[in-house]
């Protein structure tokens, strides 16, 4: 496929924040014009279903600035530089639910944006589940709560969950899962 | 749930790009105490899981910059100002693809990156396919082909497939279009 390949010639950092950088890539083309790429840099994360004895799911409600709303999520959080993905949700499902688990497993992960950013969120299956306490970061507010899958796609419908990686998960604990 | 809201006090726009623009929110947390907030704004998108008549998915590969390499995702493209989401379907399927369909359905819609991105993909399934020309945008190079769900499946595995929408998609396909 080394005719789709494109050639980096020039890398300009326009912005390097909190949780994503900014980089402009000039390429050259595989038909051998040049172009122009716009490139988020991001440092990773996890997400994690964690379905209780009941088969019952932990989500947690937060205000998401880019959407101006509260929608409800997994629990999810971003990764420390070369931290372990297990690691690191073990930690966010921790201090975001309060939730410490006894099985672990991973599910899959995948690019969220790959047009124009390198986002990867590692998905994992935690159960066997023991309460805690919350403890977030310093900037983040999160409200945990438990439903059934059937009340989840019920907030599905109503767009109250509307993330990729939400939307994976639910299709994933009900198809998989229950099956 | 007003207690999780952030009010925003000031916008910056740090960047306007071709694909992506990036602003600044200055926010008042939900504890009183200011924040901010990394934006990246985007159009917004589609994604098309096509089907033939065989049950096979029709896949692009595609050189993704941020990911400096070639993976398979479901033929997808961004919207154009005011643009009907299904007209943008239509569109981006024949022109990534080549193939039309006469038989549309809006599957779901679903935000990639609610953390720092407002970018949704409204997903679509399409049936009945016919076979037409492609014509790709100027600076897109794709290389459509057909698999089986089977074949999607080892793809996934081995990371071929590696975005959370063609991931969706593909769960959706084995386990509701299938049942």
């Amino acid at each position: 496929m080394a005719k789709l390949n494109e050639h980096t010639t020039k890398r300009t950092k326009i912005y390097e924040g909190k949780i994503v950088d900014l980089e402009l890539h000039d390429v050259q083309l595989p038909d051998g014009r040049e172009g122009m790429r716009e490139v988020i840099k991001h440092p990773g994360a996890v997400a994690i279903l964690a379905v209780d004895e009941e088969g019952k799911i932990v989500l947690v409600n937060q205000f998401r600035k880019p959407l101006d709303k509260v929608i409800a999520e997994l629990p999810a959080g971003k990764l420390e530089i070369n931290e372990d993905p297990l690691v690191c949700a073990k930690r966010e499902l921790a201090e975001e639910t309060g939730y410490r688990a006894n099985e672990w497993s991973f599910v899959t992960s995948f690019y969220t944006s790959p047009g124009f950013a390198d986002e990867i969120i590692y998905l994992y299956l935690a159960k066997d589940l023991e309460m805690g306490t919350v403890a977030t970061d310093d900037d983040e507010f999160v409200d945990p709560f438990v439903v059934s899958i059937e009340e989840a796609e019920g907030m599905l419908a109503e767009s109250k969950i509307h993330d990729a990686k939400t939307a994976y998960a639910l299709l994933y604990a009900k198809c998989v899962l229950s099956s």
